[in-house]
């Protein structure tokens, strides 16, 4: 395991800075670890106060006697250097600086300095410059982002604050579940392959996400990327990617995004799905971690559309994946509920005259063909059925199919649509707004397929 | 004026197949045509029935008295042709025929016999294949798709029927004003050039889009387009741009979807704005018809989150849009109410401090800025502002700003940003919930604005 597994299931968390003043940064931090219902020692420090929040305060870090694992330093960072001497004494082993002010507005000394006194005491940094973090499995949640964010198999790694906690609230209305959320800042010790190293190992997660402007050590990184992308789908939005792009990055973090095809080409080779936006990012997440790994490339598209059916074939072809003819036995079975001028080639289409009960058997019986892999279904809505009922029918489907499956549903309309993709994702059933977003999705799973079979093809003998 | 006058604006309208049976789609058209409140006649005509949602019923066309400009017919293929004789009698203008049955499954002489009885009589055919039209000026909403369409400025043409449907309801949940929503199917007769020319004189219509999977007379259609586009802007979703995409549009209508390249550059020419997939299109058309045209390429990027910026950063820089130093004067204003270490280049980061009255302030001051020609607002919800409270203040900023122009705002967060998404667009201020697609949308604006200032030097004698 990781060296990083203390700071993820700490005995206890110290949180200096702790203040009373509910307006506070070490406030809002304190409040969301107790309210999130973490079960270690939680104590703050401040030595101003003998309680915060009904807990008792410490003055100082080295005052607390029990094991605290975690110090989160949220004080002005020119205080920071003390509580770093006060933590080592303490035998804490993990420093979360919350504090800005160091090498993003130049001072790179400060930096150095923070990193090279917390080694000193055998500690390491997750910051400067940085939110906090989450680690849902020991109910953690040590930012001051929104509360409530869902248990689930996503860690989210992020270089970018604001936009960060915004997205941390994004999650929630999405209905993605995390594992671990990490804001690294300006991963002055502790960086993206750190994490990914611990993710690898880590069982409640099974996708990872990052949010990255640039990397410090590209040659690391691409050689722990490739190792978890033999097990599971890493998503990197790159930012910065364009040149106008970097220059924006260097002004705000001070990172260097530096080369973009350079970026590119350690993506490609590290397994990695890379995306151009936080949309992209979260619809992918969706299908790679409520679908089990497709067996193959066969995508039969259902649909009560053609036009729908269109715009999947092009996004999908898009994407590099080219339909064929579904099954003869499926062909035949669908054959018995639609009408005879409907176009069975792939995409199936149902026809406008389609009804809940169409989609749910033709689903049940795509998900239960063995040559089929993959199943993506469009639903326009139309005056005949209604969105949520559609949506009924493919959730029974799916519930009640032999076999699981990748999935991935459009519903199309208005505001009933709207609600009937809020039902299916809160069941964990990847659905989106347009057909070529449920397509785009349903592709991430064979490509991230693709991208491990090759991985795995390039390290096993005779592959 | 076009021809298409009288169908637009009849005197009044005939519903043949109006049924008693609210499962009918004679019937849903003839309520659709009350309840939306068209204010010229209604006739359903239906031999079975005396009346119809108490209207009179009249058992043929030929046996109304008083003006019918239009006729919607709504039976069976086989019985069409004997309804466009009676119709004929009577002095009909336009044909609007629902049933399919024809060329999209193979049924080409019935559609030809269609036509040509049609013409023999003066007539003009929409469809087949169709589910009906809407023009909002004159109320009427002569479809089977929803009733409480808005009204607005947006002519929407779609040939495809199911996605169509879908996409009216997507308007209505968008906040999306519609002039005309056209279903057009086969375009045995009338078509998109048909409809442009028009839009183009329609004092109603300020942006056009268009779902298209073919044209059949390219030719004619650049010629309109170019026309058109000078004027107002077309957004196309051209499906079947692939090869298997176009495959399965073959296998869906019949249509030829053509070679792609083809289309490509006849979209070029005539200025057109193609996009990929529906969310683009609906993206483009709230910056298109709810904004002026900017009047420059200068666009001001303000943000709270380093992340965000440099997420549109890259996005306008993949449209081909490169941000400028600010003017100084706007950096000088701006100085005066952020904190020191914030960045006022191009994008400009009011820092994750920003209230709700740094971005008042700093949105007035752009928009009234001459040397600003549009305004890209970024706000990611973090803990010291409310979504709804910046929305109000970015709303309060563009309705006391000395001056209009292009703006698109990303709101990013959780269901309280989705909300304060709503509250803007219910403005008709564009608003998305991801930097990309705002800044997507605002390049929109000046990619049209180059098309436009190129078709314009194009016919312009020393231009």
């Amino acid at each position: 395991m990781s060296s990083l597994k203390d700071l993820f299931s700490p005995r206890g968390i110290a949180v200096v800075g702790a203040s009373k003043d509910p307006t506070k940064i070490g406030h809002l931090i304190l409040k969301n670890v107790v309210e999130y219902g973490y079960g270690g020692k939680i104590y703050p420090v401040n030595p101003a106060a003998d309680e915060v929040l009904g807990l008792k305060a410490y003055p100082a870090v080295s005052t607390i006697s029990g094991g605290v694992d975690v110090v989160v330093v949220s004080v002005p960072s020119a205080k920071v250097l003390d509580v770093v001497d006060d933590a080592g004494k303490a035998g804490a082993k993990h420093l979360v600086v919350i504090a800005a002010g160091f090498k993003e507005v130049g001072n790179v000394e400060l930096e150095n300095e923070l990193v090279r006194r917390a080694r000193k005491h055998g500690m390491r940094v997750l910051g400067p410059n940085i939110f906090g973090y989450v680690y849902t499995p020991v109910k953690l949640n040590a930012t001051f982002g929104p509360r409530d964010v869902i248990p689930g198999n996503v860690a989210f790694i992020t270089q970018s604050g604001a936009l960060g906690i915004a997205l941390m609230g994004s999650t929630i209305l999405e209905g993605i579940g995390i594992s671990a959320l990490v804001s690294v800042g300006n991963k002055a010790d502790i960086d993206d392959a750190d994490l990914l190293e611990f993710f690898d190992e880590d069982p409640n997660t099974s996708v990872v996400l990052i949010y990255m402007e640039g990397v410090n050590d590209g040659r690391r990184f691409v050689n722990v990327a490739s190792r978890i992308s033999m097990k599971k789908p890493v998503v990197v939005i790159k930012s910065g990617r364009t040149e106008a792009g970097a220059r924006a990055a260097a002004s705000h973090t001070g990172s260097l995004a530096g080369n973009v095809a350079l970026y590119e080409t350690a993506f490609r080779q590290s397994g990695v799905l890379s995306v151009k936006s936080v949309e992209e990012a979260f619809d992918f997440v969706k299908t790679l971690s409520w679908n089990p790994l497709p067996s193959g490339e066969r995508v039969v598209v259902i649909t009560n559309g053609g036009g729908a059916g269109v715009q999947a074939s092009d996004t999908l072809a898009d994407d590099g994946l080219y339909l064929e003819k579904p099954p003869q036995d499926f062909v035949e079975e669908v054959k018995k509920i639609v009408p005879p001028f409907a176009s069975l080639a792939n995409p199936v289409d149902l026809t406008g005259m389609a009804s809940e009960d169409w989609y749910y058997k033709s689903v049940k019986t795509a998900l239960e063909n063995r040559e089929i892999d993959a199943v993506l279904v469009l639903y326009c809505h139309t005056a005949l059925t209604s969105p949520m009922g559609v949506a009924r029918a493919i959730h029974r489907a799916v519930g009640e199919a032999g076999a699981r499956k990748p999935i991935s549903v459009a519903i199309i309309g208005g505001l009933e649509a709207y609600e009937a993709i809020r039902y299916l994702t809160n069941l964990k059933v990847p659905a989106y707004p347009t057909p070529e977003r449920a397509a785009h999705a349903i592709a991430a799973q064979i490509r991230y397929r693709r991208y491990r079979e090759y991985l795995l093809k390039r390290i096993l003998p005779g592959g």
